[in-house]
């Protein structure tokens, strides 16, 4: 972790591919490795996470409002803004609908998968128990883990290596406004689901709530452009809203929707988007993002009504994730308070301990785990050590508990306990995780042996740690709670004894509940969220004020030790992550110090030959422009009279949208907005885009296609100013002005991200061309 | 409502009183009448609403970044900002503390209150039901809710005008950046708690929500301020937050602490803090915000917890505000959905109904009840009509119903009733609107008549039109939940008449939950919010998306047909208010055509006289001047290098911070922030600085005082552009300049608020200095 430059395998491309894939959860482009790192094929990747890298563009949340744009709007009628409102809303119930029907895919192809493996299973572990010889069912489990790992890790590693992991950080970063390449793409979706399902009913310790709130926010992308490049269909439809701004509106909407679908939470949807993404606030967009929400959570429980067999039964408690608590037992005290920040800060620890493994093991990833075959025998590793740690756990324990006539258990394991008992450790091992933390939720007393839930709760830990951030499509929700589900009935099992004159209030489910949550908080630091969450996945509001307090020192204390695990992510994967604030101390900086300069600018009617040189500069390859009126001087800068972006060129290069020298105003197309439109958001290289010489002495007007009032700053503002402006409005660029309007500099993202608050004060992380 | 000026009674006072009190909810100026109106004694105030008052201030959520904010900024360690965070975090815990226990203490006292009166009026029916003249019953009942609602209007009416009312309107304005003067003031609180007191114990058809949160409000703004102009005292605490961005950020968290006291709604607190106030959502703010509405819900369980004799039993369901819905009976089925959607439409309709009469009464009070002594007599009028239709209705039902072992109710009125029976129309009118609205959601089914409902329905429905906007201290959001329970149960009843074969699903306390749900939101329009405080307020989660669709079916159908209740008083009352989005048709406009202009500038180093003869100028009264470099010519105008705020200008004046011509630099006295936050808020008025006539001779330096970098735009950008920068940073003056960096025009609030589309399209308001 010293000073090492970081040579992660994307560096030094050049813009031949247009696109480039850093990865989040330390999963590597697959392609470029073949292709190029053959020959050299480096067996370490030095990494340093005090790096910023250059390589992530920004989402632009800001309208250009070039004359084309303006003369649409005004064009436009009350009425069709009210269409407009209405398409919107249209848009909302499909990201709703889609999202529902993917959640409801993979949880029936889970269910039914995940049946069939333990079904084979226990068969053959009830044959082998009888004639002895059960490593054979070890080796059977083991390899069909791994099986189904394999081609879960083969499809994210070879195919879409953006696919891996739970998708959260990447959609986090893209609500924060940085383009991550293809995370919104159908291949990306498919891959995704197809990735999930194998690696939960390959038995490995995820979840597959991540990926769901990813697949939500893909299908936003999709459905609101109306069209998909993976399928290279265009349907035409919802062309206006095809901008930056809309989209990441609709991938807001998205995200809630995936949270509602795998929660059942469709509040908890709505406060997810808004605290992990939104900076403005707009009491419209809410209620769209509200509605698509709430249509997700309505489908999936409507379709899954009808799989159980009970159709349009929509409150039906099984369709509520984590099994209702029931009305009688729910209930607390003011002296469980402490036990409750208790709880709290003990998550807070575990999480922080969990985070900072996670994160060694990540750096570790990045530096030797770069090849997708190995990035594959690591799954199927990790699939095997799964099944054989869990197997041997069941063996080994010997806490057999009756079978009671109302078993809530799917598939009780006999093994070694006598006729009319079952294994209470393969309750926890021998089922997906969700229906595990469901049984240590609501399953009576006495259900677990203390050293059974101990012995669990150390196993599964650093068998999580350990999977979060392979190459498999895998959330760490789901967990995160059967941690702390495990060891927050410990604690409830211990308390039980301890108060043992009062044995009412201390029921182990509901400490189960709170060890889930504080467990769950310590990793990822959500709070408001979060509780909305848990309250509506357990359908329970009673604990709601417990929750919050637990979650509120969960966060506190895992604040004290070391980031949430998403934000380690990011970092690792030197993102230009924007914070909801300027770092505190910052008010010694100005723009001056901050902005980057020169700034390359255009004037008004620029040279077409001037334009593609600067476009072609791979070593500056800045993606804005500020226009600038013609000065005499050479030296002076001249005054700013508009912006233009890189994309807006290219499609005008393309069109060659060129005023001769000799015959003025001789525009031979008159484009408009549609053009910009159907380019989006995928514009070409400039390599691809040919101009002849001819054509080189041609001029443009910029006039009518630059955004004729960006938004400037005085050179003295002061950091936290331009911060602030720059955040709550979505910018790209921010032109930085001195007092005669003279554009000095440009402020664009990375240079606000690189100042952040480390041991000694105020830090500036290094940017680096990786 | 033809265009006549408006001239409510604060109007044409010049500055002398420094602040003047435009009021919400129709209530006027009592003072004033008295002191000036009596010599003219109009008998009719003319309005208009399409005029937007000049009278309103902003609050200024930018930070004025002069020189001395800097350096106090600078000289803080990273350690000082984690102590102000700290005290932020103590401060939200504080507000949250009082809210929960002024509210608990309105909670008792009201409960305590109308028990005393029920019990006398109770006796008494029984005293005369057997002796026959039951007419004397009527009597006192009409003279005991006069009396308490006679003392409860006198003391708004005479002694705090602003406290009429829910409170709700105001918030809201504050939130979004209006000043309205005393709202947040001990005075108002002390005022506004007594008087919801009387007016629910006087038996209006009101609630005590609103006023709750109104209350946190002002504890916020109180506590967050460490000190307070009423008492005279300062504790020299929490300086640094003597600011509007601190203090507004403080009122929306005591406005959540409200809502989640008043409903035992931590979640739906915040939730109605964002959706009515905020628009740059910060997620440490949210999480202060939600840390105050925690503790606020806490506070009141555990005193009301002690009070109802269970210390310390968080989670009793006594505590939740409209009963728990039980686990088992709570169900609904996908055929119910249609069901909900008419629900919802009929609540919108309705409610657009009551907003619609309750728009003209309010038109009628401002024009011709604007006199305390009327407005005291109408508030006893309708309290005495509400005791007698309320009496009418038990007198002439007889509906009764025997009175089982397990009765909830409290004073159950046997009148002509057989033995062991009892009125069930007195249930309903003879309680607490609050204790009503949990009969209708849990009494059994059976409990009610369907004609005594309708009746019930009507009566009500009608009295709370008349009730709301009276000037005594009062919400609207129980009576609406009693209306609406009212006629959802009803329509729960015919709906099992109807399908007699499945009568369990038809339960009518569902359907009272959607029916009361779909009046309030048809009222004042909020989903998101109101959906999860209904589903914290009912303990069930369960109920969350058919709430969730009956509450959006409401919303569109009644926005279809007029405002939401406080939009319509804050249009009454010519606020200018800003909404989330410019006008959607408003491209056409730049900010050349919305500006105000000429601007009244300074120079960096300026005559005291002139500064003086500025800031006198009752014609103008501006409230920002920009601060210009020195020009030659005298038409042109000058080059921006800052802003100067007209507070800030009186603080420099009263401290006389001259630079004698002569000897020039030789400022008297080093003025500090400090002396800026001892003034604030209420800065004197300019009249109250007396200059001599050589220190008018005198020049000042700007220069350290101004904000050297405000906000800028060109002369050309669009109105949605200008309107989103200066609603996402919730600016108070925004200069435009010209392409030199000349000031041209200066944009404030009530210059953006005059466009509205209207039904001809974009229509805008006529500016009046009323």
């Amino acid at each position: 972790m010293a000073n090492i430059t970081k040579k992660v395998s994307w560096s030094g491309r050049g813009e031949d591919r247009g696109e480039r894939t850093p990865l989040l959860n330390g999963a590597e482009d697959g392609k470029y490795n073949r292709q190029d790192f053959v020959r050299s094929r480096p067996k370490e990747i030095p990494h340093n996470e005090k790096l910023l890298s250059l390589k992530y563009e920004s989402l632009d949340y800001d309208n250009s409002e070039n004359q084309l744009f303006l003369e649409e709007e005004r064009r436009m009628s009350h009425m069709g803004f009210r269409c407009l409102e209405i398409r919107r809303w249209v848009i909302c119930g499909l990201i709703g609908f889609f999202t529902g029907l993917i959640a409801c895919m993979i949880d029936i192809a889970v269910e039914k998968l995940a049946g069939i493996k333990y079904s084979v299973v226990k068969k053959n572990i009830e044959k082998f128990t009888e004639h002895g010889g059960l490593s054979i069912s070890l080796i059977l489990w083991a390899v069909l883990n791994s099986a189904f790992v394999m081609v879960g890790a083969i499809a994210v590693a070879f195919i879409e290596p953006i696919a891996a992991g739970s998708g959260i950080p990447q959609i986090k970063c893209y609500l924060n406004g940085v383009k991550i390449p293809r995370v919104v793409r159908l291949k990306t979706l498919v891959v995704k689901v197809f990735g999930v399902i194998c690696s939960v009913a390959g038995g490995l310790a995820v979840g597959k709530e991540g990926p769901m709130i990813h697949s939500g926010a893909v299908v936003a992308a999709g459905v609101s452009q109306g069209r998909s490049t993976s399928l290279k269909k265009d349907l035409k439809m919802f062309e206006y809203f095809r901008r930056d701004t809309e989209k990441r509106d609709f991938v807001s909407a998205g995200a809630a929707a995936g949270v509602s679908a795998a929660f059942g939470a469709p509040v908890g949807g709505v406060l997810f988007s808004l605290e992990e993404g939104a900076s403005f606030w707009n009491q419209m967009l809410t209620w769209r993002i509200f509605f698509a929400s709430m249509v997700s959570s309505f489908t999936l429980n409507f379709f899954l009504s009808i799989y159980h067999g009970k159709p349009g039964e929509l409150s039906s408690p099984g369709l509520i994730n984590f099994g209702r608590f029931d009305g009688d037992t729910v209930q607390y005290n003011i002296y469980e308070i402490p036990l409750f920040i208790i709880i709290g800060a003990l998550g807070g620890m575990l999480g922080a301990l969990f985070n900072l493994l996670n994160n060694w093991l990540t750096i570790f990833r990045i530096r030797y785990i770069h090849r997708p075959c190995l990035q594959v025998m690591e799954a199927m590793l990790v699939a095997a050590v799964t099944a054989t740690v869990s197997f041997a756990m069941i063996y080994f324990s010997n806490d057999c508990q009756p079978l009671g006539p109302d078993h809530s258990e799917e598939y009780p394991l006999q093994l070694f306990c006598a006729d009319g008992e079952y294994n209470s450790m393969a309750t926890a091992f021998f089922n997906t995780p969700e229906r595990s933390v469901r049984s240590l939720f609501h399953n009576p007393p006495g259900t677990y042996n203390p050293v059974t839930l101990g012995v669990f709760t150390l196993a599964y830990f650093f068998l999580a740690v350990w999977t979060y951030g392979l190459t498999v499509s895998a959330g760490v929700f789901i967990p995160s709670l059967l941690i702390g589900a495990a060891w927050g009935r410990l604690f409830g099992i211990l308390l039980s004894v301890i108060a043992s004159s009062q044995p009412s209030w201390a029921d182990p489910g509901k400490y189960a509940l709170m060890g889930a949550a504080a467990q769950l908080g310590g990793i990822v630091r959500m709070t408001l969220s979060l509780t909305v969450i848990l309250v509506e996945a357990t359908g329970n509001v009673t604990y709601g004020f417990p929750i919050m307090l637990v979650l509120m020192t969960a966060k506190i204390v895992g604040d004290y030790f070391v980031e949430g695990l998403y934000d380690i992510h990011i970092k690792l994967q030197s993102v230009p992550f924007l914070h909801w604030e300027a770092p505190a101390t910052s008010h010694w900086l100005t723009a001056r110090e901050v902005m980057s300069s020169p700034v390359t600018c255009f004037n008004r009617v620029e040279k077409v030959g001037t334009i593609v040189d600067v476009l072609s500069n791979t070593s500056t390859n800045h993606n804005g422009f500020p226009v600038v009126t013609h000065t005499t001087g050479h030296d002076e800068p001249g005054k700013i009279c508009g912006l233009i972006l890189r994309s807006q060129l290219i499609v005008l290069l393309k069109h060659k949208v060129f005023v001769e020298r000799a015959s003025s105003r001789l525009i031979q197309r008159k484009l408009q907005l549609k053009d910009f439109r159907d380019a989006y958001p995928r514009f070409p290289p400039i390599q691809s885009i040919h101009v002849s010489q001819d054509e080189r002495e041609c001029m443009m007007d910029l006039t009518e296609f630059m955004n004729p009032t960006p938004y400037t700053v005085p050179q003295e503002t002061s950091l936290p100013r331009v911060f602030k402006l720059f955040r709550a409005l979505g910018l790209r660029h921010l032109v930085v002005v001195d007092d005669e309007n003279r554009v000095v500099g440009l402020v664009t993202r990375k240079d606000l991200a690189r100042y952040h608050i480390g041991k000694d004060g105020l830090e500036e992380l290094h940017l680096a061309q990786t």
